[in-house]
């Protein structure tokens, strides 16, 4: 088991050495000095180090280190050259002090020497005991307790403390999120951890995992030192319920390090970092600003488990692209209990939309009592977690008050209140909000997305994209009334005289006949339920593939018959089709015309077999096809790989494809009126130069035309 | 062909009746007469019509549109009540007023009655000629001339014209995109066609297509009323050149509509919709923000063919988190000639970073003269299309100095100069540069996702996710230096003592052991070349699946042995396994661990076979793996479903699956010293219960162990 230091005295010293303390303005040692003697509040001394100076204001100041007067020293902030750091840690560590912070620059970031020096460092900490924080450094600021241990003079402008610790290794990006979290929760503690030549980012997590006062961690990585040790601090973290979020630099750069075998080569390090944090319990965001927004949401109470979302706003707009959000991120919408509706409806105009979304309709401009009294009442809802109030444009003060009814009813709840400020004219509501800590997103989607990543999702749940949300329906579904759908054979003869590539085959009506056909097409055939009731054929036990002799297909005809009664007893069942196999080991297609009530005739094709079912694979296009936007549709797939062939697969045969694709367009220009449904599946795809086959079709047309009623 | 009609005069009237004018203060119908005569610049003259009215103002008002005096009226504005618009319409027709605004409510949004007003009025406008915009809209916004034909009190305060046509539904989120638009290029003219009863959101667009004053088109669409006229509109304005960016609401809806075939399940509305945009170039964004950036950026010169993004910034981390949102969006990076960086080189302090993107070092804080002459320099390099400057933190007056440096910047150059204060403090450098209508964004991926979809990715090109573009080197991977790999035939002995669940096999150095063995194991058999030099068999021709003879398998010994021998002739081949065969149609996976340099061990696992390489659906865990890690890893997988059963398939053995990947853990665990790679690929998963097997397994141990020397 990891164990880590205890950094207590670090985070909270007594009596602390300032090495390299000036008293020329402008000079970062000065600026270390009047962060610490007049920005800060100091539990104990604090003792200036610089044989330059014999005093700075009106504090003495001492030659060395070890000239220091015999009294206890927590921390020794170091900030002189880097030549001369280490035999100040070096005095640091016979004079026993156990911390110090190394602010100065010049060590590995600028080459093999500086490298070279932290070395030097790391094996001084290892025989001595001392703990070092840096080098390269913007420092420590303990916000909370109002300590500076840092250079920077933007340091006093961000003393807005709260329960959020932030781990950081570079400075920059850190004041940017302390600016983001100067409203609402603040930042507590800021480590920053510069070249961790000693001390690690992990350290930092887990001392702000065990630290009390500590109810989030944000973390921006940059570099990952000892990916061991972070693991171990994420698990602390987790076993004390610290939720951490975390923004890691360096995701694109996933496998650049060339990876040897096949599976290295589909991991990338930025994929495992991802997989670590998420097995780990941290959240991970794509920028700062959703650093920001996930540890302000994150410090608030978490939304009772089963809790939905509701959506309230006066702009009906507004309202649908929030449940928009809402869908695409599967955030669930809360479901109002009866007394909800009761008192929204006594509030609300009878032309408002009492569901949820709540539209509380334009009325509410003039009425910020109204919207206040109806967030009152969507929040005593038990069903309710978290209400999104987006606010679309600015109209002044009217929109001012309007924050200032939502900031009032969010200090009167524990639910979470998240508004968001959609306009960029940043009025005085904005200020109001923003300054009330209630920090508005910029957009739905963000609010949403950051609802969904901290809370609002099923974090033991396979995440899956979307689109699977609404697979199958295992019923058979129903044809449209209007339309009759051929049968396979049916569908397949009016397909082979319009020229269409269909396997050769017979219809069979007993065994005898399968026999004598398997015989004639030659073995191996595929044998097929034959009836316009059944759409999928497999799911009765209507197919079998590969027969192999004459003999085999008798008995796969009374299989299948015996099969198909039973399972699809309503369906009239035509006979058994006796086919020619495709050759195995080709890649199979589907395409599919349906008619789209507003755009007509809408080609769909993509990977075919039980990937489409899975994966959604699909790209779609209006017909009719130019051959140029058949090409297009046949590489916009992510699956196109598969016909391109792969790992030494032979290259399908494109060509072949869409022209059959043009021909199908073709096909369903001619019969525009009548046709309803096509749908080929599989189309088997050989090899370049062996074409394609419509294994399988199916073909809709409206009831009562003739090529419904002329098969 | 569809036609669209010309709205000159719609949009540019000169006579003008108000019908419904008020002088009630706060009334809709004195709003609009406010806006019209008080904030309007008129080409002809107003009248006022309303029968309770002798005038309004100074204007004499006329008690119907048929009492009208005997002039030209273009358009008749209608804000009467719901039951008197069909006559007020009626009249108009017979006045032949070309154009009607009808900006009343109660119509099919209401209800039946409503619904069957609209198709009165839908029939006067077939018989009469009548156009008739609305009703149940805001109405008509021509800012470019200043001609306010709507109801809204904020007309007046949204004037900022420019070339940016936007065409709305509903009315209050186009003030949102006014307001957004309200800096830099702004709109022109706004259209917000409610209920479309005659006159659709195609006809505005195609108007915009054709309209010389406008160059970009922005639509936010909520229903989609006659596809294809919408197609015909985005047709033209392709013709046309004019960028449209499109905001659809309802997006999360897909799918509701039940769908009859299984195409139809996987098309869903909105996936169609989308299809459409992108068949007709229209770009598609998420959220209003997006929208209002896109049309923003997309009225600037589109950067030339080829040239790429350069990223310029005074802080490392922000210039490193905006280099990985370029990598993840495949936005390309601009190549600098030497002639800028020799330029950069001598504005810039020596430990500045002069590659792209290009670190300024904090430095620049005090000289933004320094700033604003390096952004003269990368805009004159002609490999830049784009220069994004993001500023993470606001230092009050040293960044307003800074903005206005890259405002003047911004002003010497075509080239884009995107802005990104990422900040939640709004200085004064963020008011400056949203004034000089620079619209910061306020993420780097902002900016670089929108960047991407206006003009920097190939619009031809299939979009195919990020991980694909670093597939396979087709070359066969080197193992790593210090890294024994063992035969198949080595590995599996090995696992089978270890109790793996392996096939039974023999290893054939002849055609004559070939045919014995399969004749022992019984056909069919599956027979592979080995050699520990060959990691990648089916690449020279080194496996034979289903061999269904001895005889058979005394030839496939021949030809493997040929092949492999010519394809890889550096390869010692220690002879072909013969093994038995898995019973085909069931899914096969991966899984294979790598020793991490920093994490260690990684387990990952996923669907195997081509789907690996072309969809990278994998998932990854440290190990050692619980049993619950071992569920939740199989459950997370995009394609999860292929091992559940889909469409009447048995479900796998998950069980079984689950149990081998705590073996694999156990294992590797026992071996965690020496073993530096392991793949299972493929795993042959039978149904419930019937286990799984390791069809090919290659294990690499660290040189020199008792492992790699054992076998």
């Amino acid at each position: 088991m990891t164990s880590f230091p205890d950094l207590s005295l670090l985070v909270e010293p007594r009596n602390i050495a300032l090495v390299g303390a000036s008293s020329r303005q402008g000079s970062p040692g000065r600026q270390l000095f009047d962060n610490l003697v007049r920005h800060s509040r100091l539990a104990g001394s604090v003792f200036p180090v610089n044989p330059a100076c014999a005093q700075i204001d009106e504090l003495p100041c001492w030659p060395s280190v070890e000239a220091l007067p015999d009294t206890v020293i927590d921390v020794a902030v170091v900030i002189v050259s880097a030549r001369h750091v280490l035999s100040t840690l070096q005095q640091c560590a016979a004079r026993r002090i156990p911390f110090a912070i190394v602010l100065s620059s010049g060590f590995a970031e600028v080459g093999e020497e500086g490298a070279r020096l932290e070395e030097d460092i790391a094996d001084l900490c290892r025989t001595s005991g001392l703990r070092v924080y840096g080098p390269n450094c913007p420092g420590l600021v303990n916000v909370r307790d109002r300590l500076g241990l840092c250079f920077s003079p933007a340091y006093k402008d961000d003393l807005h403390s709260g329960s959020i610790g932030l781990v950081t290794q570079g400075g920059g990006l850190g004041r940017n999120l302390l600016q983001g979290l100067s409203h609402g929760e603040g930042v507590g503690l800021w480590f920053s951890s510069g070249n961790e030549t000693d001390l690690q980012a992990a350290d930092f997590i887990a001392y702000l995992a065990q630290d009390p006062r500590t109810r989030v961690i944000a973390l921006l990585m940059e570099g990952i030192k000892d990916g061991r040790r972070l693991v171990a601090a994420l698990a602390l973290a987790q076993r004390h319920k610290k939720p951490v979020v975390v923004l890691k630099v360096g995701r694109s750069q996933a496998g650049v390090q060339a990876a040897q075998s096949h599976t290295a080569s589909v991991s990338g390090s930025a994929a495992i970092n991802s997989a670590v944090f998420r097995q780990f319990g941290a959240i991970e965001v794509d920028d700062l600003d959703q650093l920001v927004a996930a540890a302000s949401m994150l410090s608030r109470p978490a939304p009772a488990p089963g809790a939905g979302l509701c959506i309230l706003s006066f702009s009906g707009g507004a309202a649908a692209l929030a449940a928009d959000a809402a869908g695409v991120a599967q955030v669930p919408m809360a479901m109002f209990r009866p007394a909800t509706l009761d008192a929204l409806r006594a509030e609300l105009p009878s032309f408002a939309t009492l569901g949820n979304p709540v539209d509380l309709t334009a009325d509410v401009l003039r009425t910020p009592e109204v919207l206040a009294r109806c967030l009152d009442i969507v929040c005593m809802d038990p069903g309710v977690g978290a209400v999104l109030f987006p606010i679309p444009m600015d109209y002044g003060q009217t929109t001012a008050d309007m924050a200032q009814a939502v900031a009032d009813a969010a200090s009167r709840t524990d639910k979470l209140i998240i508004p968001a400020w959609l306009s960029r004219r940043l009025g005085p509501g904005f200020t109001i909000l923003e300054e009330r800590g209630l920090l508005p997103f910029a957009s739905t989607t963000a609010a949403i997305d950051t609802l969904a990543k901290c809370f609002m999702r099923q974090a033991s749940e396979p995440q899956r994209p979307q689109a699977c949300a609404s697979t199958h329906a295992d019923a058979e579904p129903a044809p449209p009334s209007l339309t009759t759908m051929l049968s396979e054979a049916s569908a397949k003869q009016l397909l082979q005289s319009e020229g269409f590539p269909v396997p050769l085959r017979r219809l069979a009506h007993s065994a005898e006949e399968a026999e004598r056909f398997a015989d004639v097409i030659g073995c191996p055939v595929a044998m097929k339920i034959v009836s316009a009731q059944i759409l999928h054929k497999t799911e009765v036990g209507g197919v079998r593939l590969g027969i192999a002799s004459a003999e085999q297909a008798a008995q796969a005809y009374r299989d299948i018959w015996a099969s198909a009664g039973s399972k699809a007893p309503q369906a009239q069942l035509d006979g058994v089709l006796v086919e020619q196999m495709a050759p195995a080991g080709r890649p199979e297609v589907l395409i599919g015309v349906r008619r789209d009530p507003s755009y007509g005739h809408v080609i769909t094709f993509g990977i075919g077999g039980v990937l489409v079912e899975v994966l959604k694979d699909v790209v779609h296009r209006l017909l009719p096809l130019t051959p140029e936007e058949a090409r297009r549709m046949v590489r916009e797939i992510r699956l196109f790989d598969i016909l391109r062939g792969v790992r030494g697969q032979p290259a399908a045969d494109l060509a072949a494809l869409e022209e059959l694709l043009c021909q199908i367009s073709d096909f369903v220009l001619q019969h525009a009126e009548t046709l309803d449904e096509l749908e080929f599946n599989p189309v088997w795809v050989g090899a370049e130069g062996q074409g394609v086959r419509v294994l399988d079709a199916l073909l809709g047309f409206r009831a009562g035309s003739i090529e419904a009623t002329a098969l």
